[in-house]
């Protein structure tokens, strides 16, 4: 149950959870969706912020989501947490930069909003 | 621009090229896509061929994709090519496995399908 992906010149592994045969040496590949997401409006935003010359100290996005029991086990919805620190943030900037990523630039969020509901919170710490 | 993705407790590290001021460390997360969708659909045609005592020698898939040239840069259709090799393979017995994925268990194109064309083909070898 083993893959190994190889992807502009990386290898990505995936496997499957031993109860189902696999080794667990590796993420399952439904779950890399969300790591598709994230990584996706995470460099817009990072690059947004950095032309708005706004400074973060740290920058972490939660990606959760629902799954159906029934196969095909999909997801039917996204929520993201971006989760932002630093000193004297400004919130309106850091919320404009999300939503520029949102609705103009990420491409994985595009597509998955052409199925399901994407949705997300901003969270800001000193 | 580097992001490290922990997706159930695995590293996966996406990162942007140096034309847009990454390092190429990883792969772009929109491309981690097509790995989720090859690793998904590659897992139940593993798993239904087991079953079905169908014994291959080498499994490899190769996804393509378009993409928009328009920002939000988004994939528009994509294609499967499912390759097989082993002795005496039943074509019908891997066109059968591949469909149950694609029609009935796979969760990643079963949501990818809600946004876009999603096409395959098989090659078989020996």
């Amino acid at each position: 149950m083993k893959f190994d992906a190889l992807v502009s010149g990386h290898h990505i592994v995936m496997d499957a959870l031993p109860e189902v045969g696999g080794n667990n040496s590796g993420p399952r590949p439904k779950e890399l969706m969300l790591a598709s997401l994230a990584g996706c409006t995470g460099m817009d935003v990072i690059s947004i912020l950095k032309k708005m010359r706004v400074e973060i100290e740290t920058f972490n996005i939660n990606v959760k989501a629902d799954v159906t029991e029934e196969h095909p086990k999909h997801y039917t919805s996204m929520h993201l947490v971006y989760e932002f620190r630093g000193k004297e943030l400004d919130p309106e900037k850091l919320k404009k930069a999300v939503e520029l990523s949102q609705d103009k630039y990420c491409g994985v969020s595009a597509v998955y909003r052409k199925a399901m509901p994407v949705t997300y919170e901003i969270k800001i710490s000193e």
